[in-house]
């Protein structure tokens, strides 16, 4: 009984945390440290379209969960910021360079105008490359009161996930892909592991590195965040065809005329759906060890398959 | 009269050796290690682009110098090899997307076509920022032997010189002043210390770093570097007026077409070349302390001048 009891109680504190107050407040810590990282200096012109993009908004999802998996392991937010701003900006560094014209050529990115619309092609693959290098260079000098061991640990990580075995790999399978109408599960899941589940599942692992978190623990968390990454990609698929430019801050609709291999496309909008949800369900319940401390890893999770943008 | 034999024994020494062999040896150290650094894994395509521009050959002059300088301050080849590799990646990285047609549109590199040539603009883009991603990763994962705060300090200082405070500032403020007829020295200085000095400054100062020197060991070095760095930029600026397409193995008189601002169209060039044997000079006489020991590193900057490519 009173087993049940506590049960009920956690679950009615769960019901009562706040995701959008959390990611509200939590966003605001984030962009306020973006802000201070990267002032403009010569030449401006690149500080400022580097700032451009990094600053433009966007849900700031990596960031906050390398801060959630830090504290829930022990860590303090202070100990993971200088991270949480460099995933942001290797997100913003290959935001930046799949919108080029060479790629896939978008015009709009959160509402925006695409960084090369600004400041030109030759501009923005330079931003890109800075983002990139300075994401490495702002954890190595930033991070304080961590042992250095972790830190090469997430450096190596980070690394790992935006080169030719993430993020550049995954793109490149993409660019291969498009327009060919013979895509396999097996090859979309290769291109969204790479190009959006490694970097969610680097920030939920470098926040628990830094905390000093063990390997069990690091594994758990792992197949929480390539829960929710592949939930996030199927959930994202599913937006195209369903939510209006207006949501989404960019075109709509850009897989189906590109003829895009999605999970849509292959399992239809209701096994999607449904598997996402799954999905969800299944990264909570890695967590059920960690009780009400990991609340915000877990209403993360359920923001993934109910948001509309 | 002891000083003065001992003085003379030295110079003949010295004279006796065989820079040419040395850096053929060296070349052929750093291309295995860059050989086994980055094995082909799945997409093929991006680790063939990448690997096509990295074992394209070129002086290896960056790792070359880091080891030379690790040696120098007491350390071992072993322990900067991974980092000598990195600051070729960062190089080979740089050169790709500057050749690339929204930025400096140049078809050949090396004496072979440049890689968007061989594998389109796309695959290009991400080939350099695959390898700026690996050069830390490699740094991070192969360092051995070294305390973990000393590879921390040489990442942070890697980050830094590729970035907008270094190589990607230089080249916006290259871009820039293409086509303007009245750069300053001090311009043109700027373009070049970011372009080509920070990085052949880090090459020398990581070395330093691994092997565990001074503060006041890292100044001199920092100071042999910048002069030599210079010198090489003043003598590609003549190299690109006097030497054939056969000899740079790209497009000689590119400067002059291009009506780009260098130091022999500001200087003249004979004024060019005194200034850059002045350079040489003061950077040996920074390496007084090191006796013998540091005799490829002078070799090195007495290359620099008499190179005809």
């Amino acid at each position: 009984m009173v087993q049940t009891e506590d049960k009920e109680t956690t679950q009615k504190q769960a019901a009562l945390f706040d995701l959008v107050r959390y990611l509200k407040e939590q966003k605001i810590l984030v962009e306020e440290a973006l802000d201070r990282s990267l002032p403009i200096e010569r030449p401006a012109k690149i500080y400022e379209s580097m700032r451009y993009s990094l600053l433009a908004g966007g849900k700031r999802l990596r960031p906050i969960l390398c801060l959630a998996t830090c504290e829930l392991m022990g860590g303090s937010v202070a100990m993971a910021m200088p991270t949480a701003c460099a995933l942001e900006m290797i997100h913003t560094m290959s935001l930046i360079h799949d919108d080029l014209p060479a790629m896939d050529n978008d015009d709009y990115r959160r509402g925006k105008l695409t960084n090369h619309k600004v400041y030109g092609d030759d501009i923005a693959i330079l931003a890109g490359d800075g983002l990139l290098a300075y994401s490495f260079e702002h954890v190595a000098l930033e991070t304080k009161d961590v042992p250095a061991d972790r830190i090469l640990k997430v450096i190596a990580r980070l690394g790992n996930t935006v080169g030719a075995a993430g993020l550049v790999g995954g793109q490149v399978l993409d660019l291969e892909s498009e327009g060919k109408t013979d895509i396999t599960v097996e090859t979309l899941s290769f291109i969204h592991t790479h190009k959006t589940g490694a970097l969610l599942e680097t920030s939920v692992v470098s926040g628990a590195i830094l905390a000093g978190a063990s390997d069990t623990e690091i594994n758990q968390l792992s197949r929480y965040a390539q829960n929710i990454g592949l939930a996030f990609q199927i959930v994202d698929d599913i937006l195209d065809i369903t939510a209006t430019d207006e949501q989404l801050g960019k075109t709509a609709g850009k897989d189906l005329a590109a003829q895009k291999a999605t999970y849509p496309s292959i399992w239809g909008l209701e096994k999607s759906q449904a598997t996402a949800q799954e999905l969800v369900d299944e990264a909570i319940a890695q967590l059920d060890d960690y009780g009400l401390a990991a609340e915000p890893l877990k209403a993360i999770a359920r923001f993934i398959v109910t948001r509309n943008h």
